[in-house]
C-alpha cells in the first residue's frame, strides 16, 4: 500500500509507492528502444494486457482515446484516507487515483502527429475523467500530464497521458494558487490575465496565438524552449472549457508540439495541465473554495534538453542557458504547415 | 550578462544564463563517453585550459584539490546588483560567483575512491571558499554541489564540485529555514535535532553513524536510496565544522558513496550541501540574521536511478517507488571494507 509522507524540513510531500518498482524498464533509459509495437500494451487489440477500460471515445466500438487504471499505480482508490503522525513525521494513506489515458490508436505518433479530431477527443476525455474523479470528495486535486520520451520519464513508447488524483493539494499547486490569490487581493485583477496582457503588448515572448489561446515562452522559463499555453479569456477551470474552445486548444497543442519536434529534432518533453482543485472536496482549506476570480488554468510544455542537476535539486531554482525571447523568436520562425 | 528572473505564478527564481549555451556537451548525455583523460581540462598539467586558480590545497606546489572560476559561468562577480521591475515581472542582475572545485588529481576516481586525506582537503577547501565569498556582503547564499555522471547533469567526467553564490536566497533554502524556524518557535527545539533523535531511536532508516555524523535514508526520501548526512551535534554552519569533525565527515562521505557505488552498480548521483546563509549579507531579511538555534546544516546524496517526470514538474512532489526503510536496510548490508 502506498503512502504520502511529508518531509518536515522542506514541507514537501512524497508518494512512497513500492508497487511501482515492478514497472517495465524501471531503470528508465535502458530498454526504451526495445519497446516495439509488437509488444506494446497500449496498442488496439491489446486491451487485455491493461486494466479494464474506464472510459473511451467514441464511447462505443473502436476507441480513439481510452482511459484505464494504471497497472502499477502510485495510488489506489480503495481504502480509507488515514491522516496520522509518527513522532515528528506526517503521513497520509495512499488513497487516490492513477489512470492511464492512451492518446491515440496510432503507435508511432506523438501529439504533433495526431489529427485535430483525435486531440479534441483526448481533451474531452481529460474533462470527463477529471469531472468523474471530482465526484469523489476525498480527492482534492487531479493532475494530468504527459511524459513523452525516455528522458521525460516515459516507460512505454506509445503516446499516453497520466492522471493522478490525490487527497493532498500538491505544494506547487498550492504555491501557484497562493501567488494568484495574493495578487488578486492586492490588485483585484487576475495575475495571469495581467501576464497575458503584458505579453500581448510586449510581443517578444509570444510563440503563437489564435482566437482563444496564447502560447508564450514564459519570462522566467526554467529550461530552453519551455512553452506555456493560456486561455485568453479568464477561466479557472479547464473542465469548463467549451467544445468550441477545445478545438482551438487542440490546434494550439498540435502546432506547439510540431514546432518543438521540428526545431529541436524531436526531443523528449513533458506536458502538464494546471487547473483548479476540486472545490467539492471534503476538508479542502476554506481559502480555496472560491477560485473563480483569482486562478487561471494553463498548460506547460517542457522540452527535456537539459538535465536538472544538483543545483536545481539543492536550491529549487533552475539555470536556463537560453534567453526566453530568443527561444520564442526561433519557435515563431518554425513552419508548421504540412 | 546573466540575470535572475522571478516567475510571478510559482514565485520561483530562474537564472537566465545564455553564456552557458557554449558549454561542451550541451546536449547532456550524448558526448559523455568521449570525455577522455587526454582531453580532460580538469587534469593536472591542464591548468591553462581553465580560468586561473583561486585557491588550492596544498597551497604550494602540487595541488590535490583546486578552485577556479567556471569558464561558462551562470553568474559573474563583476557589476552592480540591480533589482528592478519590468511591468509585472521581477528581475535581478546576475551578480554572483560560479566556481569549479576539482575534487582530486585522479581523473578516474569518484568520491568513493578518494583517500580520507583527499576528501578532507576537499571539505577544507569548501569551507575556505564559502568564507571567502561571504566577505562579499552582496552575496546571500553559497551552494556547493556535485553532479556525478551524465544523468546527474555533469558535462565533464573528472570528479568536481561546483559553488554558486547568489544575491538571492534560493526558494528551497528559504522554505527549509522557514520550517526550521517555525518549529523552533513552537517547540524551542531544533527540528533537525529532533529528527536525529527520532531516527536514532527508531533505527530503521539509519545507514551508518560515527562519533560525529549520522547517515539516514530520510523518512520522505524523494528517490530510491536518497541519503542525508547530519552532524549529530547541533550546528547551523558547515564552515564552523572543526578539523577533527571534518575527518569523520570525510569517512562518512567515502562510506556512503562506496555503498551507493557497490549496491547500485555505480549510478550517477548528486551531492548537495545545505548550510546557513551569509548572515553578513546586506539586506538579508532580518529574520535570518540569527540562525544559530534553529537551522542545522546537512548533506544530501541523491542517486539518479529514476527520472523526474511530468508529475514531479507539475506538482513539485515526487513518487518514490521504494520504501526508505528497505533502502536503508539494503545499504546497511553493503560492505565497505576494501
Amino acid at each position: 500500500m502506498s503512502e504520502l509522507r511529508k518531509d518536515p524540513i522542506s514541507g514537501k510531500w512524497v508518494i512512497i509507492a513500492p508497487e511501482r518498482m515492478r514497472r517495465p524498464n524501471f531503470s528508465g533509459l535502458k530498454d526504451w528502444q526495445t519497446d516495439e509495437k509488437a509488444n506494446c500494451p497500449f496498442c488496439p487489440g491489446k486491451e487485455d494486457f491493461t486494466e479494464p477500460t474506464i472510459q473511451q471515445i467514441p464511447s462505443q466500438g473502436q476507441w480513439q482515446v481510452r482511459a484505464f487504471a494504471n497497472k502499477f499505480p502510485a495510488l489506489r482508490v480503495e481504502g480509507e484516507i488515514n491522516r496520522k503522525g509518527k513522532g515528528i513525521y506526517d503521513l497520509v494513506s495512499g488513497v487516490g487515483a492513477h489512470e492511464i489515458i492512451v492518446n491515440t490508436r496510432d503507435h508511432g505518433q506523438d501529439l504533433s502527429g495526431l489529427s485535430i479530431e483525435n486531440l479534441n477527443q483526448l481533451l474531452q476525455l481529460y474533462q470527463i475523467r477529471i469531472l468523474d474523479l471530482y465526484n469523489d470528495t476525498r480527492l482534492r486535486y487531479a493532475m494530468i500530464f504527459i511524459n513523452h520520451g525516455p528522458e521525460a520519464g516515459a516507460t512505454v513508447a506509445h503516446s499516453h497521458s497520466q492522471l493522478i488524483a490525490t487527497a493532498i493539494l500538491p505544494e506547487l499547486i498550492k504555491e501557484k494558487l497562493l501567488h494568484c490569490r495574493k495578487y488578486f487581493i492586492h490588485k483585484e485583477r487576475c495575475l495571469i490575465c495581467d501576464i497575458i496582457n503584458q505579453e500581448l503588448e510586449e510581443k517578444e515572448r509570444i510563440v503563437s496565438e489564435n482566437d482563444y489561446f496564447l502560447a508564450i515562452v514564459p519570462y522566467a522559463a526554467r529550461v530552453p524552449f519551455e512553452i506555456q499555453i493560456y486561455p485568453k479569456n479568464h477561466s479557472h477551470d479547464f473542465t469548463q472549457c467549451s467544445n468550441e474552445s477545445l478545438k482551438y486548444l487542440s490546434q494550439m497543442i498540435k502546432q506547439m508540439t510540431q514546432k518543438i519536434q521540428r526545431a529541436l529534432n524531436s526531443p523528449a518533453y513533458n506536458l502538464v495541465l494546471h487547473s483548479s482543485p476540486n472545490i467539492k472536496a471534503q476538508g479542502i482549506p476554506g481559502q480555496w473554495q472560491s477560485l473563480r476570480q483569482d486562478f487561471h488554468w494553463h498548460i506547460e510544455i517542457v522540452p527535456r534538453l537539459t538535465l536538472a542537476a544538483g543545483f536545481e535539486w539543492g536550491t529549487g531554482y533552475f539555470i536556463n542557458p537560453s534567453e526566453p525571447e530568443e527561444c520564442a523568436e526561433f519557435l515563431r520562425s518554425i513552419d508548421t504547415a504540412n
